[in-house]
């Protein structure tokens, strides 16, 4: 079955302790789309200024993403910039040059309205609302986010929270929306908030999801080397709904294996700036080190 | 097979935001024998004041810890105090009375110089080595250390890793004694100053446990309520050397599942004050616990 993606499409110029590197194709979307693509086929909603090069439309096809929602319009694409500390771990962005994307009104054509998965990757939550408006009785809805959102749109969030199957979110986060200072009562609140199915993302720890059978926790893949993180947390959700989607039977049957993907996935776009290590992906290397990870894992 | 261990045998008195407990018993070894007495026999080497409650004597009793290596000298026992922040994972040390402590020399009774397993659990690297020169060729040396000994003992604790199997310590630590910045590559540092086995202790994110034949990524358990985490880390080492020591077979048959028997007993340490809870538990608590665990990290 087909996974529907809205987020947003970026240029993002990323500078490390090692590199730089000026308008490499990123934003959530990209991140999520090009990962579920290993698994099954992604329709794209998103937009893009007419500054968007033609290589990275390319990209997307190689990779089989439906673009009939990608919207392109007269002006510039959104412009993210940010810069690593030594350890990898501290971001500060630099610069944010919203483009087009300031006026960004996702709307879906017919064909995406009926697909069963539904990704709402990083981005206002107003607009994963209005996705959200849009879509026919959709089988699985999952929701990533952001600290800039329980900031400045928490209102749109909760009401988002109410509609959804499955909320994404980094450790910091949970702390930030639910004021518990244990990451199992965090838990706790954000089912009270409305999700059925709550992810934590906790980076190289790897994540904790909760489901109504209980607790998994999923291990991160170990790094000999980071190069750059940008994109790993979308990479993980992207990753998870792409085997969900392609998976045979109930979520709760699949879920635990579709966090792995997601991980493994992401563990692949630390490797590379961008997506240079991910769009190098084939089906075999994820499966080859979803079997490792289950190694380093068994007891 | 019986464990040697040598460490603090304390007094401590611990504040969290909710309570206060005065002089519990506490130290780096009370805790680690504690934990290791689940699984067989403990001997104990340390040193107390004249003021140390015949009570604690009887909970080591008790747990079958034999004694005959604990001194007993006029003076004072070792006394901590610290105060834990409202999440519990930052504490402030408030005062520290070495008392007998500061001219203890760990002396070992002729029938504890045999014992094949050996914890230098957290003390000054110098008695650490002490108690090593004593010792005739034991089958597995366990270490562990705090980031003191890293400030004002670093010559001391590099002969140390020279004469080890395994050394455990935290993240923290091992950044900054490798000045590596990312785990994997800390990992490989610590190799070279010359143990076989490394553990990195992550506290609520597990530890990951590097092998001659690989890593092995072990879970935390995760806690609804973490009342004092004081001894966690000595529960930890103290009871994956109490399983170690009685399991059959090779090391590296049996190490990944002494550290989820580690990982456990830690657990159950945290959720009381000092030992309160550790001390209540019987082996078959342990083992549901495992159990759940193994639960919860399948995939």
């Amino acid at each position: 079955m087909s996974v529907l993606i809205v987020g947003s499409t970026a240029l993002d110029s990323i500078k490390t302790p090692k590199a730089e590197n000026p308008r490499l194709l990123g934003g959530s979307a990209s991140h999520a789309a090009v990962a579920a693509s290993f698994f099954g086929p992604v329709k794209l909603v998103g937009v893009v200024g007419d500054d968007f090069p033609k290589r990275y439309v390319q990209l997307y096809r190689r990779h089989g993403i439906d673009l009939e929602g990608l919207q392109r319009l007269p002006g510039k694409t959104f412009h993210w910039s940010g810069e690593y500390e030594t350890n990898m771990n501290n971001r500060r962005t630099l610069l944010t040059e919203l483009g087009v994307f300031e006026t960004f009104t996702p709307t879906l054509p017919k064909a995406y309205q009926t697909s069963p998965f539904v990704l709402l990757a990083n981005i206002a939550p107003a607009l994963q609302l209005h996705v959200l408006d849009q879509m026919r009785r959709p089988k699985f809805i999952a929701a990533d986010t952001m600290d800039l959102w329980l900031n400045i749109a928490l209102a749109d969030l909760l009401k988002l929270l109410k509609r959804i199957d499955c909320f994404v979110l980094n450790d910091g986060e949970a702390y930030q929306l639910t004021k518990a200072d244990n990451v199992v009562t965090a838990i706790k609140k954000l089912h009270q908030l409305g999700p059925k199915y709550v992810i934590i993302k906790k980076g190289e720890h790897g994540a904790i999801v909760s489901t109504p059978k209980g607790f998994f926790i999923a291990p991160a893949f170990p790094l000999h080397r980071v190069v750059d993180p940008t994109g790993a947390g979308d990479s993980f959700v992207g990753g998870m709904m792409g085997y969900l989607a392609t998976a045979r039977g109930a979520i709760d049957d699949n879920l635990r294996r579709a966090v792995v993907y997601g991980t493994v996935v992401a563990s692949f776009c630390c490797e590379g700036f961008g997506l240079n290590r991910t769009t190098k992906l084939k089906r075999g290397h994820i499966e080859l080190r979803v079997r490792e990870l289950a190694g380093l894992t068994k007891f």
